[in-house]
């Protein structure tokens, strides 16, 4: 090796994997690359990469390899088919980077398997990765990693080429703690993206102009990372393909709403996103922008609606959006919060992480933090607002949109969490007691 | 008067409205009836009805008044519009029958209004009506009616008229105590409806015959009236027109909703199947009959399925079509219970109501009467169904539909409130307990 850095074996050459493969070819290391479609293979050898002709021989010879195949299931035949899987080509002691978003219950089973297969040599990273495809391609992703301290040594070089350095998270709790940091991450994230739809259809139902409603919310306590990331493509209705397909956040949401199951958890929020996704699915909105989501929430471009009301009702019925919005978001961070501590997830780094990140929204980083610092028992403090507030002005919100038809599938499920708190008996303590309905 | 019976006057002939004022027509009433569709009081006057001229021409002299229009609004405009309203026209001590179907509160204002303009010599009636087009016109309807104890002496001789012997409900608790009682009924008609689509959207997903899955729900503890009434619709497609069109059922879970939100009372299925019709009138089903819902769940008719299934295959699926639908079910007669107890409403008339209406199912004619009983604290007799037990099957269930991406709006809402129920430590409880979900 001429420049001295080590191979690197690299399956999945897709958007981000492509840029993450490429990155390293940039810094210098010898990359052999492979991918299920030979097309994405040459691209990557005339980005100067070097071509796998095989899964089997991107590993030989390697000490490092990573895998950025998109789900659980390519997961496994990379690894364990009979056949063209890798297991038993790695080299002895290698160091196997699996950045694929699975859940981490899949994480822990391929720990297992190497072991039943006498492969317990591999240094083996349950490393997910964040970011998008452009900071993939500069090396400066956010990156999870959990493993064996002895793994987390020996991956560490490479984890580092790939990330950010503020957003490398070494996540402690081996093997499964990186992919329950990006699960937990993505709770937010998919509450988000749907509720940037529900409060723009919203908001086009109530006849506001999108832009003005748009602004207002970016200003305003609703704001959330998602929405004004979601927005142009929205506004213009730039959803195919899409730039990030619905399919995408589906499977990361699946993930939540399965490991949930498995641990006998609630999260009424992510669930209800999900069925309003895949209902999406239904009607073959798969390959669209998650923003087309909009149009469930209203017949028309949002981008149509031309204001024919009042300054003072403008200025009314922005608010009744940015407070369904903003209250809807308090209860996401709340199942957020809750989820991540029911899995013992870091949560210094869990909220480091998503203050930085696409989870991010003015609710969390502030009285997220609150949560995460734990609820003080007992009457809010003069000015906080309080459950019994919110339950009356989001019940008002609500149901003048009801009276629009406009369907609400969050903030309904958001109000009926703030409607269990105060039938227990928490209406007078602050809107942050919330998340104690998640709790025992 | 010839036939020596008291004249009626009548407003709304629509399917409804027309059937119950020629009923009293055959029975020797003289009804003057007023629409504002004159050619439905033409028709009426082809079926022997007495045509008025104007709404006010229709109250004139007679000593009883039926309402039968569709909502709050038009009730407020025949009784209280300054031109063209009846207040200033009903005789003294005349007695009015509200039959449309409006929310209690909505009920209680009126006599308040009545009060207020001076015409508490009105006897007044607040009697919704269930039943349907051929039950109004053979004058066997349910009705559920409440007022004082003069109104309803004064009103008995028409409510008979128009009602089943055994249906007739004279409701405690005076204005508003009919119309919670229609309204608690239709709890349950909101969510078996949409749920008779979700249990065959998602047989057909598992690739199950209709005619074979409908069976297996019909001889089930699945069983719904509303899945049985519907399923011919739902596989003939026969809803351009709606027989029940998805505006009415629509209409009436908004008054579940709107009621609950005042109450503050969580109703989380009758909200998660408010949000899916609403969803379904965005995309202009609004006049479909009810069970075109189906196709929110698959994309093809379900009758196109033919199964390939081997017989053990097909048993293990016909058991999740119909576990997850029993499963639902049980939680939504725990939120119909819940709700009418909280309602104060009379909790044997109420289930002898359901039991004989479109609001009757296996669970609640079963365990619904455990529920209505009150449920013993503790752990579960031997061989009842646990929390536990639903909690397991329920989730391998949904992570099955899952994986075939099909929507369960109903189902997860369900696993939400089961999983709640869990984790407040009511896991080896009998399934009923579910309902303490709802209590303080």
């Amino acid at each position: 090796m001429a420049s001295g850095k080590p191979a690197i074996g690299f399956v999945g050459l897709g958007a981000m994997g492509f840029g993450m493969a490429t990155n390293l070819v940039r810094q210098g290391y010898p990359v052999k690359g492979y991918d299920v479609f030979p097309a994405s293979v040459e691209r990557f050898k005339g980005a100067g990469g070097i071509p796998a002709a095989s899964l089997k021989e991107s590993a030989e010879g390697n000490p490092y390899y990573v895998c950025m195949v998109a789900s659980a299931p390519q997961v496994q035949e990379v690894l364990f088919n009979e056949q063209t899987g890798i297991i038993n080509v790695l080299p002895k002691n290698s160091t196997f980077l699996l950045c694929s978003t699975v859940p981490s219950a899949y994480a822990q089973s391929v720990e297992k398997e190497l072991k039943a297969r006498g492969r317990d040599d591999i240094f083996f990273i349950d490393s997910p990765v964040s970011g998008g495809a452009s900071r993939a391609a500069d090396g400066t992703l956010s990156i999870m990693a959990g493993g064996s301290d002895a793994a987390l040594e020996n991956g560490k070089l490479i984890l580092q080429e790939m990330s950010d350095p503020k957003k490398l998270y070494l996540v402690p709790g081996g093997i499964g703690a990186g992919s329950n940091m990006k699960m937990v991450h993505q709770v937010l994230a998919a509450i988000h993206i749907l509720g940037a739809s529900e409060a723009m259809g919203l908001a086009a139902r109530l006849g506001l102009e999108a832009h003005t409603a748009a602004d207002a919310i970016i200003k305003s306590d609703a704001w959330t990372w998602m929405h004004e990331n979601r927005l142009n493509r929205m506004l213009e209705e730039d959803w195919n393909p899409g730039a990030s397909a619905l399919t995408i956040i589906l499977k990361d949401v699946g993930i939540i709403t399965s490991t949930a199951r498995l641990q006998k958890f609630p999260t009424p929020l992510s669930s209800t996103a999900e069925q309003v996704y895949l209902t999406g699915l239904v009607y073959g909105w798969g390959p669209k922008d998650d923003s087309a989501m909009v149009r469930m929430y209203t017949s028309e471009p949002i981008i149509k609606v031309n204001s024919t009301l009042s300054p003072e009702e403008t200025s009314r019925r922005l608010r009744m959006v940015t407070k369904l919005m903003q209250y809807t978001n308090i209860v996401a961070a709340a199942e957020a919060v809750a989820f991540a501590r029911h899995l013992n997830v870091d949560m210094t780094q869990f909220y480091d992480l998503v203050i930085n990140a696409a989870g991010g929204s003015k609710m969390f980083n502030t009285l997220g933090a609150t949560m995460i610092k734990g609820i003080p028992i007992g009457v809010a403090a003069t000015g906080d607002l309080t459950v019994d507030d919110i339950v009356k002005e989001l019940s008002d919100i609500v149901q003048e949109a009801r009276d629009l038809y406009t369907p609400l599938n969050l903030a309904t499920a958001a109000l009926n969490q703030y409607l269990v708190a105060q039938r227990r008996g928490w209406g007078k303590e602050a809107a942050t007691s919330i998340i104690r309905a998640w709790e025992i």
